[in-house]
């Protein structure tokens, strides 16, 4: 699709040198499935004893791809990964289930893997059916393809996964973990149908450090907790969203990670959670027709959650998101968005702020508020929206972007 | 603000005849806070003994008029309403209260009645002080002109509660208590920041029944619950959302009401049903950018309000609206609104219809599927979905609008 949108104006200067994770071989195809002159499959091999976490969409007509994955996830092992775009395979009844499992079985073939150790992925239309044959007819080909991951082959398999993105995500980082060498490289996909609910859209994050996959579905969970499921570009949630992190532990002398605490994985903690904020922050840069990058802070909730829920209604309001589109500052709505929360709000103490200046204090505008500087902070392409509930310690960041006239021209046209 | 904005596509043909109320009077007036050359406030005198009932926002960050009402509400009668648009008097803090307090106070010396026994509404802008003199300094003029309420002061009535609307809402019914005739007369306004939470911006109905306030408020309730709090535009719920039903009990000869399930009541019953669903639709159809009218049904649900949540969720889907704004029959959305509604679903029994065409039986699409005859029925500019859980009773019909060009535009604009 990405040939059809031009690019985001938000979009970062290029896709990132991502580092090379030892263990890990990848290839990419093009299956015609729905595009045309571009590569739509990514198949991954891990190498034996790659352990894994994962995070999927709660909907409750989840794709066929993530019922499979919720299953295999039990095992805590992954010897392949195998991703298509152009059709989610989603409500696509007992046949879609059919053709997850034969593509999984395919790829386990090639392996000489079980079944259970294969994860899929699927992202495009929600019904159409996705005949097993159509990939399955690439794969041989594909493997004979499978190459060690460097920054050429990343942005080939951060392309492949794209539907309405308008550009490849990817974010990478190297670190070390009891003096070994690390490498985490990750890519993602999303720009449309972004709602957070446990994960969002698809995300890959591969690393050679060693970690037990108990340790690493903590991790996980931890992580996307303050990333994917911070942003939110249309409050509506995928079928499909899907967030696996693989280790292959093929790190040289790295000693064994025995628990969740231990130091040796503050490091690997911090960095995790940066290539995963990176990677939801690209998909929010990527936001269908999205023109402003919108950081929501709120602080003084009576919970975090309840600081995450304030700055989600703030970030779904769609008369929030059109006035920022419009480069109205009219905090207003912003009132509105924190008053429909369903939190505990005390008008008395709640206070607002935009790009760093106060517009409201405990429940009524500033005096002598001038409008002067928010409305020249609303040019920019990044806005900030500053909330003080002033009740409790709860805080929360959500990352959004605005509801443009490009939304309604990308989703009144997309699929026909 | 109705001059600005063309006149919704969905629009009925004219403004309704609407029956008097005997015991009530009216009279319109223009005081300029916001819009120019057009009337903004609405008072209404009551006779002694009308009993009242009202529903309002659950917003926590409430308008200060909002606030008296739930107040004023506890005594059961009502001598005066005040209503001004273009100022929501919301988000404006104790100053804010204090001029409800001062508005409130001059009708009631007009009357001659106590505080607590006059009502007030405002809509528009949130956050901008509201002086009560620009209120108070145009009561005595059109206290001079109130008048029984006819076609065409009902008319005014409705034209000056309007903000963001293209087109006044009104709706009435004659019927028999007992043998007795009774009207019923409703007006209301809206068309953006909506979204059913208890009601849903502002109408004011009337009648010359004579119910006694505990029965009145268990009426109200019911009905709002299958009108105003069935629709949605944008999701946004507003700070000022009321909804009044005043009785002032001016039949003669009918007798007295002591009991909800009197079948005196039924004709009464079906009648306001019929009157909040009119009103409640009208302001759909002037949805912002609304130019189609959609009618969601769900059935099979676990629960009547697991229904009614999956219809919102399907209603205040960006990405359905938009497909529909686009004419595009992409059922896929409907099935992710669905899985994203947090309600039990399973995807072997859920089935979807758009138009009165079955598109996917038992969690897949139906064999044969032709596109055909839905993609004429998105023509339309009433549109219909139909959605099957296949588990329960639930069931539950909700209406909204698309989401098109016209929202953005309106939205990104309107307030500066």
């Amino acid at each position: 699709m990405s040939g059809d949108l031009p690019l985001s104006p938000l979009a970062p200067k290029g896709f990132p040198s991502l580092p090379a994770v030892k263990g890990l071989r990848l290839a990419t195809s093009a299956t015609g499935i729905k595009y045309k002159g571009r590569d739509d499959l990514l198949i991954c091999e891990l190498v034996e004893g790659t352990t894994v976490a994962g995070t999927f969409t709660k909907s409750k007509t989840s794709s066929a791809a993530v019922d499979w994955c919720k299953k295999a996830l039990s095992g805590g092992e992954a010897r392949g990964l195998i991703v298509n775009s152009g059709n989610a395979n989603a409500f696509t009844g007992k046949a879609g289930d059919k053709t997850v499992e034969t593509c999984i079985e395919s790829v386990a073939d090639q392996i000489a893997c079980r079944p259970s150790r294969v994860f899929a992925a699927s992202t495009g239309v929600i019904g159409e059916k996705l005949p097993a044959e159509k990939i399955t007819g690439h794969l041989s080909d594909a493997w004979s393809r499978l190459a060690d991951a460097n920054s050429k082959t990343w942005a080939l398999a951060a392309n492949a996964i794209m539907t309405t993105d308008t550009f490849a995500k990817g974010a990478g980082q190297r670190l070390q973990i009891a003096g070994c060498d690390v490498n985490i490289a990750g890519i993602a996909k999303g720009s449309g149908m972004i709602a957070p609910d446990m994960a969002t859209m698809l995300a890959f994050i591969f690393t050679d450090a060693a970690i037990p996959a108990p340790i690493l579905q903590e991790l996980l969970s931890q992580a996307v907790d303050k990333s994917f499921n911070a942003i939110t570009v249309d409050s509506d949630t995928s079928t499909s969203d899907t967030v696996l992190l693989m280790a292959t532990g093929t790190v040289e002398g790295q000693p064994k990670i025995s628990s969740f605490d231990t130091p040796d994985l503050l490091a690997f903690k911090i960095a995790l959670q940066e290539v995963l904020i990176s990677l939801a922050q690209q998909i929010v840069r990527d936001g269908e027709g999205a023109t402003k990058f919108i950081t929501v802070t709120v602080e003084g909730a009576e919970h975090d959650l309840a600081a995450r829920r304030i700055g989600l209604a703030i970030a779904n309001s769609p008369l929030v998101k059109t006035a920022i589109s419009g480069e109205d500052a009219n905090w207003g709505r912003i009132v509105m968005a924190v008053g429909k929360s369903g939190e505990i709000v005390d008008r008395d103490t709640l206070s607002i702020g935009i790009g760093g200046h106060t517009v409201a204090r405990n429940g009524v505008a500033v005096d002598g508020y001038d409008e002067a500087p928010i409305a020249a902070h609303m040019k920019n392409d990044a806005i900030g929206i500053f909330v003080d509930i002033g009740l409790g310690d709860g805080q929360s960041t959500v990352w959004t972007c605005d509801l443009s006239h490009a939304y309604i021209s990308i989703n009144a046209d997309y699929r026909s």
